[in-house]
């Protein structure tokens, strides 16, 4: 024993070398001296050595950047997070379904006014919140490209195209014939389409019809959402939907690779229970799985593709629809039992193997393309559902079943042939192996590590997890319940996301990261390098189209007209002044700003609010932006930037003056 | 040379000694092994030493809770911002001003509802966002107590408390006389009061007035808004305000300990310039800044309570003001020049240092509380303001001066005798001394470090900073832009939040965290241990009063009631069901649900959503809550839970049924 408290041996003293080379490839003295330090500190903050590698492991030091972009749902907050890996920061907080003041969304602002506006769930007016869970990026050739981000939100049939060159919604379409939506959003491997599907099923046609004839007046709905391969838009006349029975269509997932052409969708309660908890029927949670299986929904969407074309469909509400009918006769539509209560269905990044977990088995089955193909070409059903729906044989199709746990959920994958599965009852994930052309014989469908996750965890999400090609770096779960992990701020608790660094055999648990404001539904995880934002507008742009304002303007060309009693007024903003800071009308007259923001720079946004008439917008630089309203009550307020933006932001205002 | 690369010297080999040994009491070659593969990782991630370091000492191991929160302000996006202290995690958005889904907040919850009814900026309807800007930790004996926070408004002249028990809005209170505030929230040391005043000045009286008159009929206000002791709510009836000259009143502080009974206000704009780029007057940055020194507004509030206990006030909208020829006469207000521009005004922990950065002035200029008193008990005064304010002589009240640095701001303190002031211009925290009883003579007054910070800082904070007994443990410096700290995802920028801890002799920046939502303007570090926060309700708990809500049942006791057109429901929510799950109802009847979750745990919280009908509730465990909607459009919805409560959550919904 020496002075410091431990035996010299051969093997210490190479460890501590070989940790002094590797660490700084220490030189000289200087290089150690910091490695002593970073040694006492951890002693005086107790962090034990697994600890300090996981700091080490997850840490980005300050004015570095992440590899990766997690887009994550904000769940019922309405809102997308965008999250660095592997620091766990989150960098933004976009605006979906919700209204945001920071971003302008929804306070005024012309470009998010006509958004969410557009979303209004069958014209019942604006809904202002909604329940984001499944993004997608788009893809070309089954790679995320980085161009455009989908969105479902689930309490509404309703989807949010945001463009990644600035992060922010373009687009929101009410998607006609189903009211809650879950299955997707997911893109096909060029994002020809997105799809989302129904999430309870909806009266057909709309309105009114009672619960005993849910069986014929209910129904789901697959939607398969043309895109715009230009402007990203979703473009309804170019879309279709497949009419589905009154299942509860759950997670969907598009084939890719061998399985490019098809979509698959899980579901529950094929026992079509309608709950009825004090009217002397069965809870829903018995009657909806009560049955051993369910059905996993094959659609061939490039058939119908063709169908469509051919012109079998119905126009429903403005949407082409193929009926259920049809799609049964035209062969696009089969099904094949999986155990109970699925819940997740995920394609292999090879798109041969369909994964599904049912929650109430402790395995995941997996199907095979190439089974189901065969046994659709054979015929080999076991019969139909109620509605004529031919029922794969169940040992016909399935290549593989891996007892993973208990409440498995979702499966994500990494590129050397992993899939990683999510137990929410075990609270944990399990890693396993796919079969060929990874794994063969007795290494095929095996457990083969497992690691414990605090709480209740939902999705997961893989580097690149949903492309052809996944990193298999890092592994996001997201889970649900996060209890003790974070001290006690009130009886809301965050969610916790914990990062799992894949990179040795055992799966590590190396960061905690609450999330701050609602629950998270599903994330994708993509390479920074991949997204190419603009970091300022060109001069004078307008969001909706991303091109020039015709209200764009330069600094000295501001001015005010007046016809009648609309008061137009073209504004710039730049640091240290709004031009004009001085508005005067009478009151009742239509104001309309038209304010470009004539920096050049990068974060030089500015901010324009009026007191008392609930108007806040952020205007980027290069932005033009537009707001009207009616000056309703006289007085002199005080409009003025709301981003800290120089040395003089504080005399960054003006007057807006209503005489009375 | 050996083989790694680096010569073993008997320093270097001392230094690998220690740093094994501090790290991990290593006794075994497996603690030297944790070791080797910390320096593996930081290689494989080439984090430099200082890198490893700033990772340590700000690292928080997963599962493990951080010492301190950092209550900010969420800005312009209307919220409050919780963050875990050294981690930098946001723990939690708090929804004050503007409406929130996830936390049930503005979507049809009773208790939200009646608080956002309380916000309205003089009775012009809901204001759906407001922009916060200071947060007030309550005091006892001047230390955080832990028991509520304040914020104000700075678009309106409001303020929202929040209850630390469930970190939730209790009460929005539109403070009379006021359009805009700035200076505040501070809390008196024992929360008698919590202090806002007025931004920029107001129509005196409400209403329009040509800016003309702006000096005539144009008001700063000062409001002492006092605190129930019990229920932390403040009451207007028991509160008072100041009547102050038209200049712009900035940022504010409270006295303590020496200076307890009095409180001060920065002001600028003294000049009364009210701008006109267009209208052929200067620009309001120019015109606001044209004079050398603007006031310090030295307040003592003690004295205001016994004129008003006097009756020597006026009643204006609802509240007691003192007039400003009263509060002349009185002796309970006069100024003290400031150099250029002043901004930040904060006393320091022993009470005795008023610190005043004026931020076209290289100096923070330092006022005693002792000079100041004898200078108001002689009458040492340069003569008085245009409103008869007595101005005391600048040499008479100043105790030092310290050149910092450019664009100085604002001040926080340590337990040491240290100020650290944010310098905006120079992008730089300036560390110096105070005199004394710190630091005399030539030690005094001192500038002793500075360290770059990124970038453009406006607001700092130290742990347990504006208490009597600061920690200086850590620093965060609030900064205005990021640029280039983080990777471009689109135009709006987040604003950057940068750790630096202060154990050492020299400042150290340990961490960058992006903050993903509106720019946060003032924070104020509490220690972990001082909130007792509720981790759920008692059953059946009302948020308004935290105690037991009339409408609370338990399980079992649900029931329908129908009253002419009324339907009546009081139903409960536990994994995994509502109960009763099926309401019928006929369009046009009016629907009030009370529903209390029956849950007894943590994180037992479920969501309440009706598709179309824009309600969306956040139900704690315990929680019981009211929503109220008229029955407007037919139709099956399928109301759910959206939170991710159990295995069966998907199963936990509902219908509403409207018959046509």
């Amino acid at each position: 024993m020496n002075r410091f408290g431990f035996t010299i041996t051969a093997v210490v003293l190479a460890g501590l070398l070989a940790a002094g080379a590797y660490l700084f490839g220490a030189r000289s003295a200087g290089g150690v001296a910091g490695f002593a330090e970073v040694a006492r500190i951890a002693q005086v903050r107790q962090l034990a050595p697994a600890d300090v590698a996981a700091a080490v492991r997850s840490f980005v030091p300050p004015g570095k950047h992440d590899e990766y972009y997690m887009i994550s749902s904000g769940g019922h907050g309405g809102q997308v997070l965008v999250v660095g890996l592997p620091s766990m920061r989150i960098l933004k907080v976009i605006a979906a379904f919700a209204n945001e003041p920071w971003q302008g969304f929804g306070y005024g602002a012309d470009w998010s006014e006509t958004i969410l506006d557009q979303g209004t769930a069958g014209g019942n007016g604006r809904l202002t919140w909604g329940d984001t869970h499944h993004p997608a990026l788009s893809e070309t050739n089954g790679e995320y490209d980085g161009r455009w981000l989908y969105i479902n939100d689930r309490a509404h049939g309703r989807i949010a195209m945001i463009d990644l060159r600035d992060f922010r919604v373009k687009q929101i379409v009410d998607i006609p014939n189903m009211q809650t939506s879950h299955g997707g959003v997911f893109a096909t491997p060029n994002t020809d389409y997105v799809h989302v599907s129904s999430k309870v099923p909806t009266v057909w046609g709309g309105g009114y019809a009672p619960l005993d004839q849910y069986k014929d007046r209910y129904r789901g709905v697959s939607a398969w959402l043309a895109v715009d391969r230009e402007t990203g838009r979703i473009d309804l006349a170019r879309s279709f939907q497949i009419e589905l029975p009154p299942y509860n269509q759950d997670l969907a997932d598009a084939g890719k690779l061998a399985s490019d052409g098809w979509g698959f969708i899980n579901s529950y309660n094929t026992e079509m229970a309608i709950g009825g908890n004090m009217e002397g029927r069965p809870p829903l949670e018995a009657g909806a799985s009560a049955r051993d299986f369910d059905y996993l929904h094959i659609i061939n969407w490039k058939k119908a593709e063709e169908v469509v074309r051919a012109g079998k469909f119905e126009t429903r509400n403005g949407v082409r629809v193929i009926p259920l009918g049809t799609a049964i006769a035209e062969g696009l539509l089969y099904f094949a039992p999986e155990p109970r209560s699925p819940h997740g269905v995920d394609v292999a990044p090879n798109g041969r193997y369909i994964v599904v977990s049912g929650k109430l088995d402790p395995h995941t089955t997996v199907y095979d393309i190439e089974l189901i193909k065969k046994a659709i070409a054979e015929k080999n059903f076991e019969g139909t559902d109620p509605f004529g729906v031919p029922i794969l044989k169940f040992d016909a199709v399935v290549a593989g079943r891996v007892n993973v746990g208990n409440g498995p959920l979702h499966t994500q994958f990494d590129e050397r042939g992993h899939a990683y599965t999510s137990l929410f009852v075990d609270s944990a994930v399990a890693k396993w192996t796919l079969g060929e052309p990874y794994f063969r014989g007795e290494a095929a469908w095996k457990l083969v590590d497992k690691v414990s996750v605090h709480y209740n965890i939902g999705h997961l999400a893989t580097a690149e997890g949903d492309t052809v090609s996944p990193d298999g770096r890092y592994l996001v779960a997201l889970n649900k319940w996060s209890v003790d992990r974070y001290p006690v701020i009130g009886p809301l608790h965050p969610q916790n996301f914990q990062l799992i660094d894949l990179a040795g055999p055992k799966m590590q648990v190396v960061y905690d990261m609450p999330i701050p404001n609602a629950e998270p539904h599903y994330a994708q995880i993509i390479k920074a390098d991949k997204i190419k934002a603009w970091a300022v507008y060109p001069a004078g742009t307008d969001l909706r189209t991303m091109g020039r304002s015709p209200y764009a303007i330069e600094r000295g060309k501001e001015r005010i007209e007046r016809r009648g009693n609309v008061v137009t007024v073209w504004m710039t903003s730049a640091r240290s002044n709004f031009r004009p800071d001085t508005i005067r009308v009478r009151r009742g007259d239509t104001v309309i700003l038209h304010i470009t923001n004539t920096e050049k720079i990068r974060d030089a946004t500015h901010g324009f609010a009026i007191p008392q008439y609930n108007i806040q917008m952020s205007i980027d630089p290069g932005e033009t932006v537009t707001v009207r309203f009616v000056a309703d009550r006289p007085g002199a307020f005080s409009f003025y930037c709301t981003e800290f933006c120089s040395a003089l932001h504080l005399e960054m205002q003006g007057w807006l003056l209503v005489e009375p």
